[in-house]
């Protein structure tokens, strides 16, 4: 007998954007699994905070910044052990993601090492798209409208190409990759339908239309959507 | 003294996977609305099930099929008028969605007519999106990936071209546009990489490799994830 592995969505961090299911198996679940940054952080700890029970065996996952080195991947293997540890002992394990587990989550670096040796359920969750839409107000998608998801890490003229030929987009992860997106709107002539967000339902949360936006960086959790008129 | 609305996404079925924070609004809201089908019947209506009260005013918007039709535009109206009323009665009311209010739902129409004049909060939800990759197992976005969000409902040259170009897709809202999204998969070689998603995560979930589907129709909640390889 080997235990069960949960990728849990917990949405984009407000606590009470969680599922109820996710909510009823942080709390029934005897191992609790949870990235930290090297600082010793872990945001999508502090979402779970009033589902976590006092009784949980708790692991933290130390998680690099970057994830195409061999470091990283080295982590990530490291990280799929501990896992599986627990679940050769037969306990089950929950293993909490930011937003969606599928969507531009560390959570399939894990999930691709484990899905073939283990149980594993994928709870969804909401993901910081439709957080970020809900934040501004913002309608993403109806009727016969195409959206594209891109993240802010593409190279420029990829990005350029992508946002070109798309009447509705949402750009992923801005970080430092601000005024490189910012740029590629402008040339577009963009900016006017273009809206950043930061820390989406968040209680720091920021609105602000790109033309107004006068930051030289963004945090990684931040968003910039762009409806432009292309018929 | 007016209400608030609130615009809830349910997500794609599970009652467990609606948000802590919309059961807790179904609960505590007056009145409770939701788009109810010609038959009578309305999916969200039994998402929310477990969450309504038994002291709710209960208000069903009939919903018509169509969405662009003079009469769709007026019966949309009309719904607009039902929930004010109650708004200016100074009483709140929780308009129940699927998946997530912002993505291909007809909360929108309904929006449009009120948030410039009522205080609207949208509460964001799964969206079928995400729900449909994690009931197929399948990250969708990772790294630099690029996402296509279409609705099955395009024309055949304007999918083609889309599915042509992008290295991960989400076909919507398959319904009676099988054949046709099929024809597009298949004439783009990508058959092998496509998955057909039948009400994910609900009880009567269906995961079928596009390769492997024989059905000449789909129900209005199925999807076709296509991975493609586009280095």
């Amino acid at each position: 007998m080997t235990g069960k592995v949960y990728g849990l969505g917990l949405g984009p961090g407000d606590s009470e954007l969680v599922t109820v299911k996710a909510a009823r198996l942080i709390g029934a679940t005897p191992v609790v699994a949870y990235p930290r940054t090297q600082h010793g952080d872990s945001f999508v700890r502090e979402i779970a905070a009033p589902y976590v029970p006092a009784t949980a065996i708790e692991l933290p996952l130390d998680t690099p910044m970057a994830i195409d080195t061999a470091i990283a991947q080295a982590k990530y293997d490291e990280h799929a052990e501990l896992v599986a540890a627990h679940l050769e002992a037969d306990r089950d394990v929950v293993l909490l993601c930011e937003g969606d587990p599928f969507v531009f989550g560390s959570f399939m670096y894990i999930y691709d090492r484990l899905a073939d040796r283990y149980e594993v359920e994928v709870v969804p969750g909401v993901s910081s798209i439709t957080a970020c839409a809900a934040a501004a107000g913002l309608p993403l998608a109806g009727r016969e409208d195409i959206l594209t998801i891109l993240p802010a890490t593409l190279p420029e003229a990829v990005l350029e190409r992508e946002l070109a030929q798309t009447s509705a987009a949402v750009v992923m992860k801005i970080g430092r990759h601000l005024d490189k997106v910012r740029r590629v709107i402008d040339r577009l002539g963009a900016t006017g339908g273009a809206t950043y967000v930061e820390r989406a339902l968040n209680p720091s949360q920021r609105v602000v239309p790109l033309a107004r936006l006068t930051d030289a960086e963004a945090p990684y959790f931040s968003v910039i959507l762009v409806f432009r008129d292309t018929d």
